[in-house]
């Protein structure tokens, strides 16, 4: 028997004590601890890792202070996209949604997805039609609001939002300049969990709503099997940042791939993605992952991360800063 | 200087000298030559590999024998549902769009997103938005029609489509007990190609109608990087077959993954991927790949795959079945 363990993240960014206020920071601990003390719950009752990850990331997307249901972020045009993905390492099984709109819980489609479907993938209205036609909660877009995101989003649209619109390539040169059109605090923010049960067997779940002022049906890594969310028997990783640099260099499957073909340990593995290769292409965020023996590992580039582990029969541990 | 090579495919599944009228091989057979030609005169000319992918992929999509483009393959609901991606192995970077309705080219749609949005991926509308604004070609429903996918279609339904329909659990189980509730021969079509520049650069390309009769917004492997498309600086990699389990084993990222950790030649590294890991979870279909050293290989699990190879500098080379 394995000690099961969970851990958690809620998105990686510019989070600095000197710009966060006691309140705040409390309201973040507060909330990571609730959800790692839930998904410990389901892995001390002998839950499958694959409960554990997506109980956990259900919490994390009702919870308003992160970027993932209720609390996502807005698209340029002021409407809210999810994507979400969960995957079990033990069968290769996968779900994920992308581009979701009315969906109170997109972990919950995915997981559907995954256990009731053929398909591992569905976009937009069709992925809705499947959830509604799994008895799923739908709601209207008023439910995803937060006046905390709705400022981030109006400021992002008056620093960059014309340009980001037209795609035009001057536009883009000049945002080329700059090394962040937009503040980084406010574009990374994504929820995941991976769980190692008490069998060994892995499990990832990622949610989001992607980045602040996205183009209408953008896509980031979170529903990309492999990039923002992936799980096999050596490692189950769940990651958060500038998404695109997750898809090009395969993030979460690069993990597990160093691991199983050079030997690498979890952590090395993680490291080299996540200080190394996504910079090397502009990529900027962190990743969680946990391998079968137990081992966790939490690392980002960035000021800080929301995140926490959690193993059956210790307290819960919550970080923010780097 | 490497010598310049493209490979192609144009499905996999089972193809039979048996099932095969001499005059629709002929057809074939003219269409995969001239696809080669077209991308070996584009290398030929010092053209990239990026751009010998898209010319070639933008052929077999205009081209109704193959599933992409005109003579896509219809949804559960009788529309057309494209996907596409393109990678660039000397930068990682890649763009790709899910779920568009209204692009006479993909392809061309999923290199605009790779050379002129931060983004990476786009889906449904939004990408159609994105095309649209970047003056590509859009067209109605019309347009992707052939007569021969219409049929497929009409029996694919009477066969098997009011059971995915409905995704009940009672269906599902009844499905699960055939190993293929509808011919295999009509589920694998995607089109694809690979190819390494006289730089030794190398590019990926693939694109599809996605399975027949699948159900709305279902997205396969073709759109996503590392899973039906993968371009790195050591293998490029298009895959076709049964998209899922190409998602769920990362398929193209783990060609490429063990030939750099594990030291396998592309060939080995493919096979394990094609006549092993992909069986092992009932995947069927094949892959093009090809590394920076010239290397090709064209495996495939089913009883055929349109493919052929073409060096610069020599005559081009078709095969369709095993």
């Amino acid at each position: 028997m394995t000690q099961a363990v969970i851990a958690i993240h809620g998105g990686a960014g510019t989070i600095t004590r000197a710009a966060m206020d006691a309140n705040r920071e409390r309201e973040y601990i507060a909330a990571l601890e609730h959800v790692l003390l839930a998904g410990q719950r389901v892995l001390a009752e002998g839950g499958s890792a694959l409960d554990a990850v997506t109980e956990a990331v259900r919490l994390l997307e009702d919870c308003p202070l992160f970027n993932a249901g209720k609390g996502a972020v807005l698209t340029h045009a002021g409407t809210y996209e999810l994507d979400a993905a969960v995957m079990d390492g033990a069968t290769l099984n996968a779900g994920a949604v992308a581009c979701v709109k009315r969906l109170r819980n997109p972990v919950l489609a995915a997981r559907a997805v995954l256990e009731r479907s053929e398909h591992v993938l569905f976009a937009a209205e069709g992925a809705e039609a499947f959830a509604e036609a799994q008895g799923l909660e739908l709601v209207t877009p008023d439910y995803y609001f937060t006046q905390a995101r709705q400022e981030q989003w109006e400021r992002a649209r008056a620093s960059a939002g014309m340009a980001l619109l037209d795609h035009d390539a001057a536009a883009l040169a000049a945002m080329a300049k700059k090394e962040e059109p937009i503040d980084p605090d406010r574009k990374f923010g994504t929820v995941g969990a991976v769980a190692c049960d008490a069998n060994g067997n892995l499990a990832a779940a990622t949610s989001t709503g992607g980045v602040t002022n996205k183009q209408v049906g953008r896509v980031g890594d979170t529903p990309v099997v492999g990039a923002g969310c992936y799980a096999d028997d050596v490692a189950a990783v769940s990651a958060t940042g500038t998404g695109e640099m997750f898809i090009r260099t395969v993030a979460a499957h690069d993990v597990a791939a160093q691991i199983r073909y050079a030997g690498l340990s979890l952590e090395e593995s993680a490291r080299r993605v996540v200080m190394e290769k996504l910079p090397a292409i502009g990529g900027r965020g962190g990743l969680i992952a946990v391998d079968r023996d137990g081992n966790v590992t939490l690392p980002f580039n960035t000021e800080g991360m929301y995140r926490g582990v959690a193993r059956v029969g210790e307290p819960v541990s919550v970080l923010i800063y780097g």
